[in-house]
């Protein structure tokens, strides 16, 4: 039976070599190690879109899976490097809040510090911690390294603050959180949360009552869907709500009955 | 000896977590499984370029390799998911034509549509079957499941038109089906069945002869050159056809003795 | 214990299905061989920029990885492909430059241009060589066969000069090598051999000293910094250099005390 894999989520990109070349360090310190790419496209230095990213996929892992979180602004500075532990899967990440919406989901019921310096390559340069640090750990704890030799017990996550939408008498007020590929807005309303019977709103136009999936939508006419993550997703049927509705993160999203 | 691989074709790209997701949902059912990313930049929704992607790529993979293809404008309305298997592979993928064209290839001696929901996630979302749909049903091939537990035969795979050249006494006119990352536009002009002697054309310029690679053809100017797929590919020496000749997808190309 | 890993370093881009079909090619000929993409997103034809990657990177992978280059404007010409091996590498390229700057770090004791057909798919296509000569000699190595059994032993791999900085009594005068996703300019200075308290220049901008990390440099003014590979770094705290500075791949850049 494979060991849980290693998942990776950075804001590396793909044009550069640095992931090849974590997962060169961690081919060498751990060959044969399971590695899968969760994304690599987070926009540069946005903590924010990997806690959302994080929160939306890590259910979708195996038991045991450690993921390995690099967004990292603070790179080279005092900034915690985090190791944490769900009931179910692990996690690496600089104490930057990247870690703290996928906890509202899995609670952390363990964090250390990650300070132990013989697990990490020499020498440690101040700028590419995603190879010096975080591959060989995370090469280590695929070996089934004791977590207590990564560094201390510690309290007190990180937290960057969730957007929970206001619920008024009739009407509820989210906003826009992120786009997709195709244009999709991901929205902080829970789909099963609505007022029964609502319709959904984006900047005055009446985008109807909520659907079951994209095809459901009129055509080419801008519409709402239960998206794949819980949230309500607006789409534009065979085209790009984000192109179709000059939309962007944060615009005001609503339901009302 | 391991399995043979699970190959992933979708539109999903690699800045969404979704393909990532898809990979998660394969390790947690079927640890261990290899999985290849055929490619994830199938122009979105873009039915018509998956099929000519899985045509020409399809047999450099192994016998029983598991092609799962994801480009799905109709998600979670009730189009029909398809398994298909040829001699050699076994194929996922929604009955949108998608497998239509790798079929002329490799003919297809059974179809079954997946209907087995207890293969599936629960719940089953209406916008993402790669992770609810595909995923597991995958995972459970690669695991060694009885295909006829996928749901019942069926006959009948929806079809594309593949654009024929048409032939006349002295010339042959075909179209450009796609442009590839280096600005080569490949033709539907299959390089074996060129009159003998042909010169090729578009656009009213002369190409010339059919080059047999790229560094055949003449510096700085547009070349016509036997493709890797057996078409015929319009390209510029050290350059970009698409942009020196402002060259897009449906144009005529001729070949003429 | 798994066998090394098969990296693969090329421009063929993640759009077109290239970087599959070579995995593809891998996997039928040796089954479970693990495959590390190194990246695939070197400019089109740039070999400089591909040699300056391998060069970079080639440090981190396992003893006995097998670097498989496929940067190659001169495909299906008379140019040699050779295979070459240092102390603990193997790499497989085009003899056009691409391993002449990481043989300045890991010196090539080896080197066999690559003439044994029977190893190629049958036909040999002009134009993709990665599918039809790189993925299946590769397979084979990693299968065990004995290097020997390629070709014969050749000498004179083909050199790109390497931009040596020019060292006067006061300053040293480099250059900007490269751009990262980040808009992080690398440049050719190395860290480690500037004068005791220099500081840095770029188009007559003071850049001030260098910095240890990123996050050390002056709140959205441009900074030089150490960088991960032990060149000297430009860059712009929580922004980009490239941007910021307007800078291009050659732009003079000068230490001075």
């Amino acid at each position: 039976m494979p060991s849980a894999p290693v998942v990776l989520l950075t804001d590396f990109g793909l044009s550069d070599p640095f992931v090849g070349v974590m997962k060169g360090v961690l081919a060498s310190r751990r060959p044969g190690v399971e590695v899968i790419d969760l994304t690599h496209a987070v926009a540069p230095q946005d903590v924010r879109q990997a806690a959302f990213v994080l929160m939306e996929s890590a259910a979708y892992f195996p038991s045991g899976s450690l993921f390995v979180c690099v967004v990292d602004p603070g790179v080279g500075s005092k900034r915690r490097i985090l190791w944490a532990r769900s009931a179910r899967r692990q996690f690496l990440a600089p104490d930057n809040g990247l870690l703290s919406w996928a906890a509202r989901r899995e609670p952390l019921l363990e964090l250390r510090a990650v300070t132990n310096r013989r697990l990490f390559l020499k020498p440690v340069s101040g700028t590419f911690h995603g190879r010096d640090v975080f591959a060989p750990v995370a090469a280590a704890l695929a070996g089934g390294l004791e977590p207590a030799r990564l560094g201390p017990r510690v309290r007190g996550l990180k937290r960057l603050p969730f957007p929970v939408p206001r619920r008024g008498r009739l009407r509820v007020r989210g906003e826009i959180l992120a786009f997709d590929r195709f244009g999709n807005a991901v929205t902080n309303l829970t789909a099963s949360e609505l007022p029964r019977g609502s319709r959904l709103g984006h900047r005055g136009a009446d985008l109807g009552p909520l659907r079951t999936h994209y095809a459901a939508g009129p055509e080419g006419a801008p519409a709402a869907v239960a998206g794949s993550s819980g949230f309500v997703e607006l789409s534009v049927r065979d085209g790009s709500f984000a192109r179709r509705a000059r939309a962007s993160v944060g615009d005001p999203v609503e339901a009302h009955r």
